[in-house]
């Protein structure tokens, strides 16, 4: 206990000596510019000089909420078949020029979008793009590929989902929290419809969003806009714009009228927990101001040791092992606020509720301070800062927040934003936001269910 | 309760009495037969001649669950505009040529059909196939009308699901259910979608599903096959084929993992409630004999005055005011059994549920006996005998089978079918899925929600 409360104490006097430091909120990002090719491709660059170093990323404007019903998990798996290769680069070449360098790529699926990236020293950014370039257009497959491919993100689920029960609930969780929109669905698929994946599915994903003018690219490090833009038409710019995109469309929520429990029980649990969702609305979906007060909100509640939720539970009651909150706040529908908690010893996951009970009703009654909401704001900003020392965040965190819809300027001012908010603001988003029919509270135990199976 | 225990001994009595009636298992509705026009509507005759009346319903094979993400309720609000009427036959004239000679209408909407239906005197026949071939073809539909009709399903989404806990925790424990398929969806359509929805919307979906080729008539009463082809040809066969119909999907549902609840709390209750929604199989998914064996498994469950849980929790403890089961057995996909109970007079729904969690797990390690069985099949059968005796009954029953799949002779065999269900049967259906991870539990209740709002 003492020697925690001493970090405590350290850290706050840290983050009170923050504010000479920004006496001016910096911008995000502030160097990023960007232009669009004729083929309707954005590229956005953020020059970065302080090593030989760039990040390039290929962001597509599809995620899994965008899949039709049946095939779900067929964004995830597309993102898997494009490293199949092309008739010029056959399969492996692209990974092997990347390892070769001392580089490192890598790519991943969300609800929203689908992202491919790979950080080299800056002389082999030209091959990278051309790499890049050539697989939006030209990807062969055939169905023998397709048919191993599958059996690989089938052997990905078992492995991250199906054998481990914290997923499983998480899946169960999302499933009961969203009622229309797809979010409820998971991004790698439910396993009997990825089972049915084909190759037909595949191109059909394909040849709807893997366009130029339903992508966007972002390259940070050592480079000049102008550098880029010469090897973007060099690359980018000779591929087809091959149809043009639907409008993006989420499933709007209804109003939630009724709390609801999922309970996954397994003998596998050795470390029981408790997790509480709560429906609300993304940087995107939310009134103007709304989704920053609930990012500070969530800071003042659960983000990190000097937290309420931390605080209460972990520090002064010693009942939680683990406590805090997390807010997914760039998706292009509405989206999810929680708080999760694991109890400590013979603690139950009753008590870690209560206390989570307590420490709601108590922020929706009486509110947050103004020394809360200042030193949410100096964190939440210095996260920012930190996030400037490394391309690759910087460029991760910028596509984010472009494909879910914000301008490069939305993304830049976000920490004037972040410091316009309100105690007001802060109070009116747990008011509206943290009512208990909003929410779905999983709860992760060893124990066998109470029937029988 | 000495005077219920009477009542259920003259039940017994009369049930055991049954069976020398049925020594051989009736068809249902045996006199059906159909016939296809060349435009590919199918017509179903079931001549009845008992009295000089005919029900007339023409079924189309589009339901809520067909309706794409974003247009929830299109398929119901489709249903009111069919009486908007069309160039030949205004609005109202339909209408009041059935009320002039003393016939009834209506229309329903479900998860996977429409049905529009009358029931009128022999002679006016010929008018209604008229007029509903009329309106299969050449609805006409403008701004205001759609408008008008759009205040008029939000009007009845108010009074029938927002002004009534029940109905609202109804839409909310199904959403939890339903994971992937549309069937979490409520029939009338989210408010929020309702309240978008246009003219285009509505040509659109008439455009897509209302032709001849994914539509059926059913006719009973007193007529011939022979009359009826004629009738037939005269009118629907006047209509077009305007399209092939898309192949009819319901998304299945992953294999459920975790126990749900959903808590209502309104101060609207007088009477809490609970009921629990197993994931199950419907006629159209099971396996053979799999949905007769849940027929039967919630006849002796819940079925009527005789069944366990109302002898146990209405007759024998008291503690309930109701108590029963259903099994909604004819959808596309997979489906619900579903129990409920009510508590009476200071009895929690704690009672209530730990009564029904020991019924549940009693059939489950002990299972049913002989003698249940043959009874619940008794009571089966015998409902298709009486069934029988109103020819808009047996027109709605055999079309619900049609609409979701089954052919007109599964339909006939269905006694045959539950007369071959064994005890076997009906014990691996309870332990296959009375499995509490395939469950949402759902609480109404008076008091507040233990959060604040």
């Amino acid at each position: 206990m003492r020697s925690a409360a001493r970090v405590l104490a350290l850290i706050a006097a840290v983050s009170l000596a923050a504010p000479a430091a920004m006496a001016e909120t910096p911008k995000f990002a502030k160097n990023a510019t960007s232009f669009t090719l004729d083929n309707g491709l954005q590229v956005v660059v953020i020059p970065d000089h302080r090593a030989p170093i760039v990040t390039h990323m290929v962001w597509y404007k599809a995620g899994a909420a965008d899949e039709v019903p049946g095939v779900s998990g067929i964004a995830h798996f597309l993102e898997h078949l494009m490293f199949k290769g092309t008739k010029d680069h056959p399969e492996g070449e692209f990974s092997k020029v990347i390892n070769s360098v001392g580089g490192n790529e890598n790519a991943f699926t969300s609800d929203d979008t689908t992202a491919y990236h790979q950080t080299v020293a800056k002389q082999y950014l030209p091959q990278m793009m051309e790499f890049e370039a050539d697989r939006m257009a030209n990807l062969e497959l055939d169905v023998p590929e397709v048919l191993t491919e599958r059996d690989v993100i089938l052997e990905e689920r078992r492995m991250r989902i199906d054998g481990n029960p914290g997923a499983r609930l998480g899946e169960a969780v999302r499933a009961a929290l969203y009622q229309n929109s797809r979010y409820g669905i998971p991004t790698i698929g439910w396993q009997h419809e990825m089972e049915q994946l084909d190759l037909d599915d595949a191109l059909a994903w394909y040849d709807r969003y893997y366009t130029p003018n339903n992508a966007f690219v972002i390259i940070a490090g050592d480079v000049t806009e102008d550098e880029v833009r010469k090897l973007a038409e060099d690359t980018y710019g000779k591929v087809k714009r091959r149809f043009d995109p639907p409008p993006r469309f989420r499933a709007v929520e209804p109003e939630p009228q009724a709390a609801r429990t999922v309970t996954l029980s397994d003998p596998q649990v050795m470390q029981p927990s408790m997790q509480r969702l709560y429906l609300v609305p993304s940087y995107t979906t939310a009134e103007p101001g709304e989704a920053e007060a609930l990012d500070i909100l969530a800071e003042i509640l659960g983000g990190g040791t000097t937290s309420r939720l931390y605080r209460d539970l972990v520090v002064d009651q010693g009942i939680a092992a683990s406590a805090g909150t997390f807010y997914q706040s760039n998706q292009l529908g509405d989206t999810m606020l929680g708080f999760y908690g694991s109890p400590r010893g013979e603690v139950t996951l009753d008590q870690i509720e209560a206390a989570l009970d307590r420490a709601i009703a108590s922020v929706v009654a009486d509110g947050v301070t103004a020394a809360e909401v200042a030193s949410a704001k100096r964190r939440l900003i210095a996260a920012t800062i930190f996030a400037e020392d490394n391309a690759s965040t910087l460029a991760r965190a910028l596509g984010t927040a472009i494909a879910t819809g914000e301008t490069i300027e939305d993304a830049q001012n976000w920490p004037l934003a972040i410091d316009a908010v309100t105690v007001e603001d802060v109070n009116a988003a747990a008011a509206r936001y943290l009512d208990i029919r909003r929410s779905v509270t999983g709860y992760l135990v060893g124990e066998p269910a109470k029937n029988p199976s």
